[in-house]
């Protein structure tokens, strides 16, 4: 076999075991098929247009060599030699060396160098460089070229033995790991075997022999794995590494990352060959990374890490600890002079903030690298902001730059990177939740509501830890900074009360058992009680034991409502807020929301000093609206008879005993209601003042009323207690009695009292309570409550109007689905608005409109139109029965393993499922805006502040997008980038 | 205003209060916009056809007259005068009298008597008629023309003077009831008075002379209320009476049911004046009611009653008991022989069965009235046969004269009616609750299932009564006659179990309080317990007190089969059954399904030898599918790897670590499931051998797993007061543990493995199950469970197929939104079909599709239609999530209201909400049909036996409908009106 061409002996050993199309013969016009007939381009032939076939990383080197910036020659094998040569069955064209050939000569000349000489050795780097950045495939292999008699010509050039041998060493470790797929650990434990003998423990102080011996104990390891000589061959060592980047394009992470990121599979990779500089070559050598502005803050100066004497993979590595960039300053002001000079050229050329890697080698600076830099969110901001200052780029340009969904770690606190590592290292990660409210939390564990009020009465901070909450615990969900139950989805009471009241929220932490008698919780084999410290991310769900010290959420800076101000030109959407409070509405007013669109009244319901009422009304809703709804049948009743006769006499007698049986139940429901009516006007006569001269959509009583009502489960705990104490250990009834009646908070709870409230909690316990008694069908089954809502705003408007502020309220209707629901409630509204308007002698300005969020609505969409001012979709619900998912339940059972089978791209609660859900929404669009031209339309579910749902409204043509105030700015900046995308034009908004 | 023309003085009375409006003048041609210009109508002027001038009434005396039946002459005046009269502001064009007259003096002549004659005089009968019958409207005014002077005319006549009187007070009372709007109770009072005075209790016992004086006493009284004297002008009477009948057209009551029955407001009354006849006069003399055929047997002989010497109003009160009509023909054979050719000649002419009324005057038979017969199902189809044979009608007649609705009565046991009368007469009604399952039961009351069993055992029909039942009462509920639970709607697990079974049942009849310690039942101020008579009707949801003697249920009789043949003739649409069992099965078969469309193989998995096994492999699967799961992703990352590399032997470790800590759970889990692959493998194999020849859609397992589990509600309770006693009384510990293993009938039940088992009962708990962890989700999360379903469905028909019996199985996936899914069940399906077929070396027809049943599958339909080879509606999921209604909860909370309201025409769940569901049903049958045309489409949900439904199913142009057994000869007959209905021509089925 000998004699023959290398890539033929390297087939042999290495040939493909994969399942390796062969669909072309390698033909001797393959270069014909070549753009411009070219296999191999050297630096300076390509530029930064051309990524398809010198790949990124090539089209950027060319860039910059084409621009005159110091870099090292070198040249790019092109993508599509790559296609050749995997669709040859991984065989090169015989004259492909040529081609590798005639390259290297070129760079020869360039450096002055021989590659493979012995005397002035060209040493090179070998990379892949697809089109898009990959990780699946090969990493860089260094000092490609020595071999034993090279590594002579090396010594003599660096006058550094040990130098040479160490970049020998390496060599052969990267290109057996990296080319040939060797076990990298195997030489490791050679090095660490031989460090172990000399009693040392850096790698940087192994003398020279001792490398010299390492470099023949690697060969042999080589020839004992490889089955094969290590080849001493620069060409060979050149076209096996060629080889097998090309090879990498197939491999199986590869193939994995391009099928998960949807990249071609037919693109190939780039490979790009490039002489060696060292920065490792004495101290006035040198290598780093840096990037041309600050990546945290955005400051305009460059920031980075830098190593004197040392290569590329040491700084990577962190074995040694690299000095601040800035240190180059004062120890090699030439070297920092000249950086801040290509750093400034880059940034104009690329006219965008650059990382780049460069080398000193003997005093020469030179650019290994440049891409465009990762930044955080503030810098993002700051550096287009500057940039556009700087008229490097346009205001456009700089909306663009900046990812909306960045923006969400302005405005919460969080764990910081560190601490989280910190955690996980020593083994304080205890579990996974639902991360239902964003934001980080650290606080002592408490399990009962009072116990919160308590400990945060006392200054310290609380994490409230429950299987899951209802209205009862309000008052320490109050206080709490964190709220973490076990069960539960992301529309759980604790879900919806943490968002609303911002206060960060993990749900369905299935992991956790919780003993709230022992008040233990038990995560797998952990354990932790009342007391100890816990820190989570509600953002991701984690829950870590221990007390964590939180980066705390900066207010908006003037950089960034610069940006947003820009954002807020471009975009054709509305962007408002959900705030259900006046303070939730005035952060949204400062977060740049133009509007509330979506008040929701039942969070008013829940709040303590409430509850009780509330909870009463409800107890007394049914029998009292039965007794009305007969009253009202006696009436019909006896107006269908004639007068004077004996049908109209009965029926007359009919209808007074219906009103006397209403009497005493109407009383106790009105009186509640009566009690509700000023405590809600207060509540929105503060929203509508906040939004003065902006609209508020508020939504009247949405949730299920058992939500309101004391848990069941409690309940049937507490009753079985007292019934057994009762009938088995009577001398301890009063003190069991005492327990539950402190624990209710009920002082006069009896066993026969909590017995009649079991009985019509569970009177109204629904099996399916998403589906059940709720939305408008509350307002049809119990129009007062409706009435009361409807009559506190419009009394609040009034009084905000006579005193001169332009309230302007939109009473939204939930869960319409038939037309007859959309009339019933609407004419309920407006005459509860008039009768108020006109004791009022004011005119407000309102609209009424209804919620899309079932099916059927968007079917009918057209009919309800013609009876409605506005539509907001409610995306949450309107996915919910349209996939047929219920969000407290899918998250925590099949959503996971969905996304993991890829049956899902996306949960469907955080991203709108666009195929289905879209579809209806589309059709609701067109048919209601084809019925009533003058149809306001909007989103209120939380995918209002999701940038890729913000992007589908926005092709949906909507009005305006609703979302959290926190996440107000990045509904406005991806509603910028949404128009922007779709060029749809601009408009002021 | 003496001297004024009698219609001024009755306006001066009536003036009407009403907002009647006047739109036209009365001109005087405006006898020129009547149809031929004419106002009145004498009987032998008309005919049937004439039904929009003459009304209904008037149409058919006419065509009786026309026909040569001795109908007493009469006159109609039409609707059109009627809208001349209202229009003009009820007032009557000046010369309607001399119609009137002229109409009178036709009369007077044919019956030789002169109306207001002294001597001889005319009497008439007043009555309503409009186009279509109406109950809101004026009743009959009988005996009119008597005044003082013309009741001595008719005692002359008639030569009995209390005949005489006692026509003339029955003519003041109905007149001042039915013409003036007077209290009937104020005569009612002098009447009784009367007879209290004379000490008789029968009206016919009344003298002569107290008769005349009642008279005048009526007189008196008709003055004091009035406010004038009793018309004693024969034709102001007769005006009076004319007028009341078109005024009582807009009276309340008649608007009202105009408005419910969508009937136009302008068509107006018809007034039918008719001569009098007597069936008072004498022995031979009488009046009764006959139909032409037996309404309840539909035997072809006349079937009746009538009265000797009676008045037609005195049948009608029931205060004389009446013959049956054939004592006629022994006592007046000559009537009879007259009734017997009457009736087979108006039965001739109108070819349907006849309800008419007759009167005998002296020895002469005189027919009042003839209209369409009311009879039973059974009837309806006898007659419908045999009219068949007779050769009277067509086939499509027969089929189109019976309501499908009809046939539900002939195949469940019932509670006769008067039965159903005489409970709420005796107080003995309770309560209402939702029918969940037809039919009528009777029997003890028990609360526990073991109670069940064992009165069951003696013997003694028994009715469990619960709040709600799980699997563990299973055994109870299959002996039961009846089940009652208070909560629930009509897919809770009761009604489910119930329906599968055939037991009748009703659900959520919350008026019931159930104390189940006590063993009593509190329903408003009534109580009763165990051991004590129940009945209720499982259609109706109605529930007594007490012991009722039940109609049972017959086969389907020869004229059923018969008639069902012809149906199926005519329809379009198959006939599927949905059935559970190999009984179910054979049922369906000989109702005359041609296939299974839905076999729930979850109701195998609840019976009682099953569900420990059920329940063992339910609580196991979580984890061993979850650590499957990681097994796998390590295979996944492993193969990732190149061989030889440190991470591929990381890869293997893991791999290796993975399936250890998976084997334990996996061989509880995998063991259940081969412990159940036999018994589900004779599940099949039993139903596919009933179905020979004929498809059968076994859907894979479809509900939320909890269902299957312990009650956690119990769970609860027994933990609470196991821990109680614990801590309160140790002393009781044994007892109650003793009392708990009891109930729970688990002798090996403690405290932890209750609380362990609550533990894992609440991790699986669903806030909204119906949205939850169901359907195919159970195939992608827990796949295993579906492997094993596949396999012994193929397992069975290949074990059939081998011995020669034509198994068809059609695999339904359930729940299916997403392509995604499709795909993934569909392969799952596919794999295990074909090793299954592959190891038994025999081929099985079958086919692969999917249950439509979520919004999202029908607005993705043309892509899982390229995936299925069929679709089935489940129209009670679909119709759940499109209109957000959990059927469980809605039918006990707002459905009623919402009825009432007409906010929903029907109940969804009953009747197809063909405007939401149906259009998305459209879509998918559409879009479906368009990508794959060879697409089988069909529906199981319980729609599938409703006639509204199976009308618009045909209209959709479905293959087929499936519903249960009971229900399939209803969807054949409605399918064929279907057909009928929209002529689209016949098909062979």
């Amino acid at each position: 076999m000998k004699g023959k061409s290398p890539q033929s002996t390297l087939l042999l050993i290495l040939h493909s075991k994969g399942n390796t199309s062969v669909t072309d013969t390698l033909t001797k016009d393959w270069k014909s098929k070549l753009t411009n007939g070219k296999a191999v381009y050297l630096f300076d032939e390509g530029d930064a247009k051309m990524r398809d076939i010198l790949g990124g990383k090539g089209a950027n080197l060319a860039e910059m060599t084409r621009l005159g910036f110091p870099v090292p020659p070198g040249f790019t094998v092109t993508t599509e030699v790559c296609n050749v040569y995997l669709n040859a069955g991984n065989k090169f064209p015989a004259d492909m060396q040529d081609e590798l050939k005639t390259a290297m000569a070129a760079i020869e000349k360039k450096m002055g160098k021989g590659f493979g000489d012995r005397k002035n050795p060209l040493l090179v780097s070998v990379r892949s460089g697809a089109k898009f950045s990959m990780p699946g495939m090969m990493d860089t292999v260094l000092n490609l070229g020595l071999n034993d008699e090279t590594v002579q010509g090396l010594i003599e050039q660096s006058g550094d033995e040990r130098f040479a041998y160490d970049a020998y060493r390496r060599f052969i470790m990267m290109f057996s790991d990296v080319v040939m797929g060797l076990s990298k650990h195997d030489f490791d434990k050679l090095l660490q075997k031989k460090k172990k003998e000399l009693n040392i423990t850096e790698d940087s102080l192994i003398p020279a022999a001792a490398l010299k011996q390492l470099v023949d104990e690697f060969k042999a390891k080589f020839k004992a794995e490889a089955n094969r000589d290590f080849p001493t061959d620069v060409f060979e060592q050149l076209s096996l590494s060629v080889e097998a980047v090309f090879r990498s394009w197939r491999n199986p992470r590869a193939m994995v990352y391009r099928d998960k990121e949807k990249i071609a599979h037919d693109l190939g990779t780039a490979v790009n060959v490039q002489s060696m500089v060292f920065g490792n070559m004495g101290d006035d050598c040198g290598t780093g990374v840096a990037f041309t502005r600050d990546y945290n803050s955005g400051a305009k100066v460059p920031v980075g890490d830098y190593l004197t004497n040392a290569q590329g993979e040491d700084v990577v590595a962190g074995i040694r600890t690299p000095k601040p960039l800035e240190a180059l300053a004062s120890e090699a002001p030439e070297m920092w002079k000249q950086l801040l000079e290509v750093s400034k050229n880059l940034e104009l050329h690329f006219k965008e903030m650059q990382d780049m890697e460069f080398t000193i080698e003997k005093g020469k600076l030179y650019m290994l690298q440049t891409r465009t830099g990762k930044r955080t969110a503030q810098a993002a901001i700051k550096i287009a902001s500057d940039m556009v200052e700087e008229k490097l780029i346009s205001r456009e340009d700089a909306v663009l730059r900046v990812a909306p969904g960045q923006l969400d770690q302005l405005l919460h606190p969080s764990i910081p990177a560190e601490a989280k590592k910190a955690a996980h290292a020593a083994g304080r990660y205890l579990a996974k939740g639902t991360g239902a409210a964003p934001g980080a939390a650290c606080g002592k564990v408490v399990f009962e509501a009072n116990d919160a009020v308590e400990e945060a009465a006392k200054g310290h901070p609380v994490i409230l830890v429950r299987p899951e909450t209802t209205p009862d615990d309000a008052h320490g969900m109050a206080v709490a900074k964190g709220i973490l139950t076990s069960t539960g989805g992301p529309s759980s009471h604790a879900a919806l009360v943490a968002r609303g009241w911002g206060i960060p929220c993990i749900v369905g932490c299935e992991a956790l058992r919780i003993d709230l008698d022992k008040k233990k919780v038990t995560v797998n084999d952990q354990t932790f009680g009342e007391g100890e410290w816990l820190t989570f991310d509600g953002g991701t769900g984690e829950v870590y034991l221990g007390h964590t010290q939180l980066q705390e959420a900066s207010e908006l800076t003037a950089e960034t409502k610069l940006l947003l101000g820009w954002a807020d030109e471009f975009r054709k959407l509305g962007v408002y807020a959900n705030a259900d409070t006046p303070k939730d509405a005035e952060r949204s007013r400062a977060f740049g929301a133009t509007g509330v669109g979506l008040c929701r009244t039942e969070h008013m319901f829940m709040e303590r000093d409430r509850l009780p009422i509330v909870q009463e009304m409800i107890l007394s809703a049914p029998k009292a609206e039965a007794l009305h709804r007969q009253e009202l049948r006696a009436h019909k009743e006896l107006s269908e008879q004639v007068e004077g006769t004996r049908r109209h006499s009965d029926a007359k007698a009919a209808l007074d005993e219906a009103i006397a049986r209403k009497a005493g139940p109407w009383k106790i429901y009105t009186d509640c209601l009566a009690r509700l009516l000023p405590i809600q006007r207060e509540d929105f006569h503060g929203i509508l003042k906040a939004m003065a001269g902006h609209w508020v959509i508020i939504r009247l009583l949405d949730p299920p009323l058992h939500e309101f009502l004391p848990a069941h489960s409690e309940l049937l705990v507490d009753v079985a207690r007292l019934r057994t104490v009762r009938d088995h250990a009577p001398d301890s009834y009063n003190k069991v009695l005492e327990e539950v009646r402190h624990r209710r908070e009920d002082r006069n709870a009896t066993l026969e009292s909590l017995e009649e409230m079991l009985h019509r909690v569970e009177s109204m316990k629904e099996f399916n309570p998403m589906l059940g008694l709720r939305v408008c069908r509350l307002g049809i089954v119990y129009p007062e409550i409706y009435k009361m809502q409807v009559q506190a705003i419009f009394e609040a408007a009034c009084d905000l109007v006579k005193a001169g502020i332009d309230a302007r309220p939109e009473v939204m209707i939930p869960g319409v689905g038939t037309v007859e629901e959309m009339r019933f409630t609407r004419n309920l509204v407006e005459t509860v608005a008039r009768q108020v308007q006109e004791k009022r002698g004011i005119q407000v300005k309102h609209k009424i409109g209804t919620m899309i969020e079932l099916p059927r609505a968007t079917v009918v969409a057209g009919d309800l139109a013609k009876n409605a001012d506005f539509f907001s979709f409610g995306t949450n619900d309107l996915t919910q029965t349209t996939l047929g998912y219920s969000r407290d339940d899918a998250a925590g059972t099949f959503i996971p393993v969905y996304l993991e089978e890829k049956i899902l791209k996306n949960d469907p609660f955080q991203v709108i499922d666009t195929v289905g859900v879209g579809r209806l929404m589309k059709l609701a669009v067109e048919e209601g805006r084809a019925a009533n031209p003058q149809l306001e339309v909007g989103i209120c579910g939380e995918h209002g502040g999701e940038p890729e749902s913000v992007a589908f409204c926005h092709t949906l043509g909507l009005d305006y997008v609703s979302c959290s105030p926190f996440r107000v700015p990045i509904a406005r900046l991806a509603a910028a980038h949404a128009a922007l995308a779709s060029k749809a034009g601009f408009k002021d908004k």
